[in-house]
């Protein structure tokens, strides 16, 4: 399914790019004047092959949760239990993600890809548990290559579940207490950033869980032989299975099928990030196909965003995860587009051009 | 009708912000992991006088039009004639606000204070012409003080129709070619800014035009007599007739209008956030009742906004008006309320907070 999955991705259009930036010139708006918001609405076009390229919406959510064998390392002050705990709290409505999602009108979906507790039938919930929770990144690989690429194909799987259902936009949402730990060491890895530079705070923690978190990255970096060529998709798989998580394994499979199926994934914060990461060194053509939500106050997400090329639409300090960053960056994103469908151009409207 | 609007405007409330701010830190996500949202919520919070404050929708854009006798200066090659097509537009449609208030299902209305021609009769289009355009604000006072009062006052009852016709959010709008020139002006004269520092390109011109805007905002500010002293009511109203326009001084009375009502003010860009520094010198509560809606590209902008002290929420290059900015922020500012509304708490939820 992987290998089908990357064989269908397509790198954007520049045929639409060009069409879609000639538009913009045309609408009744001095050129440029929409800043960033026009970039996004011409990377849409170029993604999906057309100009206008189709509005992304409905978008569904899709919170990929799992445990980390790395949390037993002491990195965060926050129990385990917490990832179950707020998986029920999302299939209450209860959470950040679900409040931001009712006003965004888009319906959450909740996926265990390994969560370290048995979970109860919920409509909202779906299974594909890999395992209950990684293994200590620090000691060894948290996944085996095959358990990633079971993550990355549950990924891909929700994909298409979610574009057969309507979806017209992929939103990544995840929850898993200590993932950030693991996305340090993907973009440490992936970018060769130092781990000083790319391990934040995460929920919040004191000067000396951050001090040991920052030397848990290293350590899986050195015991796991990282970063060695990421370039190559074995090496990136095996990258991504040493010191990723579950949920980074499922969400940089459900880029890649969206961007598969055409359908254009905004990425949430620096869990996203590091997914993405993954994702592009399995095909960098699958970018083509993400827009960036928001700039998580986490650092290690500008190092990916920088890596990735792309630039985040919403930028509030913003460190929750779950997809909220996304969630608030979906009604701009469709607005963008909006503005390619519905404004008039300069001839239709019979405003007068600037002159030249 | 100016006194009694400035009479009913109060500050916010110190005991609602408190209670908003221990309500933040009950509900089930990190202490303040929605960066600038949390902050947004409990300014919200303060304004209303109540926790949570109410959700700030259904919300009305008003985009307030008129002309500029400092077009005649040379400050912009667009036509000022494109002020009245662009009117035209948006009554039909076709504007970039427009599709952007359609994505946040924000009602247009347009209100005609100051534009340089007839305008026919049109169900979204509110008539309060004060005259024809303004005079040339760098060879005297743009308006006389009556003029701008009866502006101030064309707002305060735009804001106050909106209100009673359900509107629980008020977003500002503009169009007036060449009102990037008065802003400059605003914002000179009420921040002590040198006009270099916050004379912007507006929509888009060359370094000539650029440099003789500059030129014109010095002589406006010489010939003026200003910066004078800003602080008293009837100094600020002088400023604001010597350098304003017509629809700086209605947006600066519809601030007022819907602080009065304790609706909360959604300000755009550097014509709101100029309309705003004269609303803030009337009667600096009513800044309590505003949030920023965006950052512009213009350099007056920030400017203006941190005299005022707001962060913006959105930060995209934007520099086009029509309430653009601050519809794009709308759904933002709707979801830092419904979290206050609408998420668990650690305690309601049976989610284990992290330990102290």
């Amino acid at each position: 399914m992987l290998a089908e999955t990357l064989a269908a991705i397509r790198a954007a259009d520049p045929a639409a790019i060009a069409e879609a930036r000639a538009l913009q010139d045309r609408l009744t708006k001095p050129r440029g004047s929409l800043g960033a918001l026009e970039d996004v609405a011409v990377r849409l076009a170029g993604a999906a092959g057309a100009c206008p390229p189709p509005l992304p919406a409905p978008a569904a959510l899709a919170i990929f949760a799992a445990d980390h064998g790395v949390h037993a390392a002491g990195v965060t002050p926050w129990p385990q239990e917490v990832t179950v705990q707020m998986v029920a709290n999302f299939l209450a409505g209860g959470a950040v993600a679900n409040a931001f999602a009712a006003q965004a009108g888009v319906p959450v979906t909740v996926v265990d890809v390994g969560v370290a507790a048995d979970l109860p039938d919920a409509p909202a919930l779906v299974k594909h548990k890999i395992a209950y929770g990684t293994a200590d990144l620090s000691r060894g690989p948290a996944m085996t290559v095959d358990q990633a690429v079971r993550a990355l194909e549950a990924g891909i799987t929700v994909a298409r579940d979610l574009v057969a259902g309507g979806a017209r936009c992929l939103i990544t949402g995840d929850m898993g207490i200590a993932n950030t730990t693991a996305s340090a060491a993907l973009i440490s890895a992936f970018t060769g950033a130092d781990p000083a530079e790319v391990t934040g705070r995460g929920t919040g923690i004191d000067d000396e869980t951050h001090g040991r978190k920052i030397s848990v990255v290293r350590e899986a970096l050195r015991v796991n032989g990282l970063p060695a060529d990421t370039s190559s998709a074995s090496e990136a798989l095996r990258t991504l299975a040493a010191v990723g998580g579950f949920e980074h394994a499922a969400i940089a499979g459900f880029i890649l099928g969206g961007a598969a199926a055409r359908v254009p994934v905004l990425l949430d914060g620096v869990i996203a990030g590091a997914a993405a990461l993954a994702a592009a060194a399995l095909d960098p053509a699958a970018l083509d196909h993400c827009v960036a939500g928001h700039r998580s106050a986490e650092p290690g997400h500008a190092a990916a965003l920088d890596r990735l090329g792309l630039r985040p639409l919403v930028d509030l300090g913003l460190r929750l995860g779950e997809g909220t960053g996304a969630l608030l960056a979906h009604p701009m994103v469709c607005a963008a587009v909006r503005v390619m469908h519905e404004v008039a151009t300069f001839d239709s409207a019979g405003v007068t051009e600037k002159p030249v």
